[in-house]
C-alpha cells in the first residue's frame, strides 16, 4: 500500500460543508463516491481542512491509501469526469509513506475577500463579501497585527465542548488588490478587493469568519483596534462581532 | 434636459445579450425597466457595447437624457434595489451635454480570460475558458502583435450584410497573471490565468472571440503565427478557427 495526495478545489456554494453529514450534500461524499467509482471499491480519505457550509477551497488537500503503482494522472481524469464542475481534482500525486492530509499538516492558510467599493461586482458575487462602508486600511492592518501569535480564541470560536481554543496564528494581514476598473480621468470606478490572509497551525470553528467580522467593524470605525486585547480576554463570543458570511472564505493552501 | 452616464457591470450568464430582443431575457430590458420604475416613466438609453449572449461587462457605459438636477446617488440606489444581483449600477453621474454612450465613445476594451492549467478552477468557471493544452506565451504574443492596426477583419466577423469589416485595433496583448496557488516545494499547482486584452475604436460581431480562438490554436502549436496575414487576406470566416465560448469575455472599459 502507498499514500497518495489529492489537491482539490471546490465551489462550496452548493454544499453543506466538506465533511459527510447524513441527508445533506457534502464535498466529501461526492469525492469519495467518485473515487469509489473509479477504484471499484470504497476509499477512506483524510482531509486537511473541514470547511463549513458555503465555504470554498482553492488548495484543499486530501489523502488516501491505495496499492502502489497507481496511474495518478489517469485517476485524476476519471474522478474529474465523474465529478461535476463544482469540485475539481487539481492533481493526484504519490506522497511519502504515512502521509495524512490532516495529521501531517503543519499549518493552514485561508483567504477572505471583501469588496468595500460603492457597488458590488456581479462577476464575483459568489466569492466576495460586499460591505456598504469604505474600510480604513490602517485600522485593518492594526487589527491583523493584533491577531498574530498564540492566543485563546474563545471569543472567536463556536463553542467547542471544553476543548482548548488556544491557537497559534503565524501570519495575518489585510491587503488591497489594485483597482480593476478606472475611468479615463483616473477616477477609480471600483477599488481593488480587500484580501484577508491568515495562517495558523490550526483553526477553531468559525474563527476566520469571526476575525473578518471584527476587522470590518474596526475598518468602518465602530470599534477601535485597541479593543482587541480586551475581546481576547473576555473569552466570550458576545464580545466579538458575529461572523462574516461564508461565501467570501476560501481555504487557500495547506503547508506540510 | 441633461445627459447622464451609467457605469454598469453584469454577469451575462443568464441573459441573451445586452440588446432588447423580444421573447428573451436581456440586460437592456431589465435595466430600462428598473429605470422606468425609478422615474415613473419610460427612459431611452444608449449603450457603448452591445454584448452577445453570455458575455459579461465590468465597465459597460449607458447614457440617457433626463431633467437636470437629478439626485444621481439616490437613482443608483433605487435602480440597484430593483435590479437583481446579476446587473449592478456602479455609478450614475452627470455627463456633458449631448453625451451619448455609443456615439461619443472613442474606443472599447475587452478582456478574455483563459486558463491553460491542468485542471479548471471551479471558483471562476463562469468567467474563464479552461483549455486542455498549455499555451506557448511567445506564440500568443506574436499573434497579438499581428492583430494590431487597421485590418479588414472579415475572417473574424459574423457576416455583416455588406457593411465594412475594417476595424482599427489600437492595442492587443496576452499576459499571464501570477500563479494563484503553489505547493510548498515551489511546484505550481495552478498557473496564472492568461488574459487577452484588446482595444479598438469599434469591433465587429464576434470579433474578440474569433481572435481568441485563433490565438489558442496558435498557442497550442496547431497554427503558426505567420499564418495570420494570410487569414486576414482570405476575408473568409472558414480561414479562421471558429469562436471561443462567450463566458470568458468581459467588456472591460470604454474610452471617451
Amino acid at each position: 500500500m502507498a499514500s497518495y495526495r489529492i489537491d482539490l478545489a471546490y465551489d462550496g456554494s452548493g454544499f453543506h460543508g466538506y465533511a459527510r453529514n447524513s441527508g445533506v450534500r457534502t464535498v466529501q461524499e461526492e469525492l469519495e463516491h467518485a473515487l469509489a467509482t473509479a477504484f471499484g471499491s470504497a476509499v477512506d480519505t483524510q482531509v486537511a481542512g473541514r470547511t463549513d457550509s458555503g465555504v470554498h477551497a482553492r488548495g484543499q488537500v486530501v489523502s488516501f491509501e491505495a496499492e502502489s503503482g497507481l496511474n495518478v494522472d489517469a485517476l485524476a481524469r476519471s474522478v474529474n469526469a465523474i465529478l461535476g464542475p463544482e469540485i475539481v481534482v487539481q492533481s493526484v500525486s504519490r506522497a511519502e509513506d504515512g502521509f495524512d492530509a490532516r495529521f501531517s499538516a503543519l499549518s493552514r492558510s485561508y483567504r477572505y475577500f471583501v469588496d468595500d467599493g460603492p457597488a458590488p461586482n456581479p462577476l464575483d458575487r459568489h466569492t466576495v463579501w460586499h460591505v456598504d462602508w469604505a474600510l480604513d486600511e490602517g485600522a485593518l492592518a492594526r487589527a491583523a497585527s493584533a491577531f498574530v501569535g498564540e492566543h485563546d480564541f474563545a471569543s472567536f470560536c463556536r463553542a467547542a465542548d471544553g476543548r482548548t481554543t488556544i491557537r497559534n496564528v503565524t501570519a495575518c494581514s489585510w491587503s488591497r488588490e489594485s483597482p480593476d476598473v478606472s475611468a479615463p480621468n483616473g477616477r477609480v470606478i471600483h477599488p481593488g478587493l480587500l484580501v484577508f490572509s491568515v495562517t495558523a497551525t490550526a483553526f477553531c470553528h468559525q474563527m476566520v469568519r469571526s476575525l473578518v467580522a471584527l476587522s470590518v467593524d474596526i475598518g468602518r470605525g465602530r470599534i477601535a483596534p485597541d479593543a482587541i486585547p480586551g475581546i481576547f480576554e473576555a473569552r466570550d463570543r458576545n464580545a466579538a462581532r458575529g461572523v462574516a458570511p461564508p461565501h467570501g472564505l476560501v481555504l487557500w493552501s495547506v503547508q506540510y
